[in-house]
């Protein structure tokens, strides 16, 4: 508290991000890293732009980048919009595209920062509860509101939607904004990047982080129509002209041009987490079915806080999220075969003692 | 226009960077990057981040970063923020700090942003007109305010201010923030830094984008007391967790610690202005003394947008900013003697012609 405060500032509750630990030997299974590096391709590029080009600033329109993603999914740069990872084009498109006096309604369980966005734009919000069994059930996004944003697949859930059911969204809200954020959709959900042509209220937000192996170098993007798009550059451009370095430009473009690297990457991850599910059950826990790059496991009787501190005494963390209906469960990231057998094991272990 | 824009959106006037060319061979006299590198052991970091590890988010905190930053300047990292290049910091803070009621004080010729950042969050503000020879007077800076924000040395001018004037400043307004944006400082001005410890109401604002010669990799941090520190990291955290990637971390660390680099490279620049402002002023141009990495310069009886474009066909770039009491001046960056040669050669070139 301060008098120099904005009031707002009083009022914010800002995001928690998963624990980034400095010790090097965890098995770091808590923030839905890929296990595997980045493609080859985009380590070198990023090596080669980290030369006396650094002086200069950066293509603030980062147009080789935009032209890349749209390419990759038949559209012209036009309808891609590029930020400082997922976060910040998920913050611009609150600002820019929510503020109508309704309030915004997303998932009682989903991103938890869709909370923290509202209360940073002052935008009012309505949480549309899960089922009984965690499902997003899109009948339920009904009456006035100021738009819908939908994690698909869910977070910390893993649950994807089909694309009717994206559509049947944005059928029933055909002049608000449906923004579908896509960080996990890579590991086997369908994105709904195919609807964008057809549909002027769909935003789709997707990042590098996951799939690409990227959470380093904070790149994220969007796809939309184009005057969605302009919306996110006008307040990109109120903000900071150049959220994009140079080398993360670089790195992200050379990327998506390297689609066997990410091919390889998303199926080693999709085949772990078959295993890792499997092996779950095996120990008792429910495990929701998920597409995404982690599963989200209910271990029945046990307390999910202990078992997370008794996996941390073991050098393994996941994460736990506190709330009325997430404080059961925990949510695991999916790491190489080897990391996903050494969780098992350790499990295997705190239940044994514990019996 | 879309039915989809929040209304703010329909109202804002983005702020329009300098021009970054895609052609290779221009001299580039237009956006106050330095004409040297990095420093090499900055260079070296980046490059040495860009492995493996590139999978995993960087460190929210930026410690290491804040730490060196503080270090330097004899400050706990408490007294330190970081951000994607100081445009994101000053974004937070005009969010964080200046929303008040009453209208934010500034100059009507000073960066353009600041007027864009007021648009963004919808603070009001006051333009405080500089004295006829383009000076900032403090003592102008009266009456109910939400803040006072002032660059120093000032943009486009290149004029500083004495920590004398800055003093008087914050004990004019005990109770709001005075913001003092020193993105040139290093060129010769005097920074408020010493004066944090002793003014709960100033923040310091620098970036890594002149003096550094890393505009390209987008980092900027401010310099004020805890509770000031708090204030934007929460609106921050309530904006995007990790807004510095690794390798930015990496090469701004390495960066600060390279001082022999630094001090060297200053050096140059301000020999360099030195020589600048003498041939110019021998072809006529009225120049304001500059404590900048660029020189504002008043042509006289010529047309400063003709000017401008003469030196382009020449495939020489220098900044013309538009308004009232700026479309008769150029700005120029400080390049290296040869490039300044060769500007001033061009010149000399397109003032001959036309006599």
């Amino acid at each position: 508290m301060s008098r120099f405060w904005s009031p707002l500032v009083h009022s914010l509750t800002p995001y928690v991000p998963g624990e980034q630990p400095k010790l090097a030997d965890l098995i770091k299974l808590n923030t839905n890293e890929s296990p595997y590096g980045p493609s080859p391709r985009a380590l070198e590029a990023m090596r080669a732009t980290a030369d006396e080009s650094m002086r200069l600033y950066p293509d603030p329109e980062c147009l080789a980048l935009r032209t890349a993603l749209g390419k990759r999914v038949g559209l012209p740069p036009e309808y891609v919009f590029v930020g400082n990872g997922s976060d910040e084009v998920l913050a611009h498109a609150f600002q820019a595209l929510f503020a109508h006096g309704d309030p915004l309604l997303f998932a009682d369980v989903t991103y938890s920062f869709y909370k923290v966005y509202c209360g940073l734009y002052s935008l009012p919000y309505r949480l549309v509860p899960l089922t009984d069994d965690m499902r997003i059930r899109v009948q339920d996004y009904t009456g006035p509101c100021s738009g819908v944003v939908l994690a698909n697949p869910n977070a910390p859930t893993g649950v994807a939607l089909g694309l009717d059911k994206i559509k049947a969204l944005l059928a029933m809200h055909p002049d608000r904004v449906v923004l579908v954020d896509e960080a996990y959709v890579d590991f086997g959900a369908e994105s709904a990047v195919t609807l964008v042509k057809d549909y002027p209220n769909l935003l789709v937000v997707q990042t590098f982080s996951k799939s690409r192996a990227l959470a380093g170098a904070r790149v994220g993007f969007a796809f939309g129509q184009p005057d969605l798009i302009e919306a996110l550059v006008r307040v990109k451009d109120s903000f900071n002209s150049y959220p994009l370095d140079r080398i993360a430009q670089a790195g992200a473009t050379a990327s998506v041009e390297d689609e066997a690297w990410f091919e390889q990457s998303v199926q080693k991850v999709i085949a772990s987490r078959t295993s890792l599910t499997s092996g779950l059950q095996g120990l008792g826990f429910d495990v929701l079915p998920s597409q995404a790059n982690f599963v989200y496991a209910y271990p029945a009787d046990r307390d999910a806080v202990q078992l997370a501190a008794a996996l941390r005494e073991r050098a393994i963390i996941v994460r736990h999220l506190r709330g009325p209906r997430t404080s059961s469960w925990l949510r695991i990231t999916v790491g190489t075969d080897q990391q996903c057998a050494m969780l098992l094991s350790a499990l295997r272990d705190i239940l044994h003692r514990n019996t």
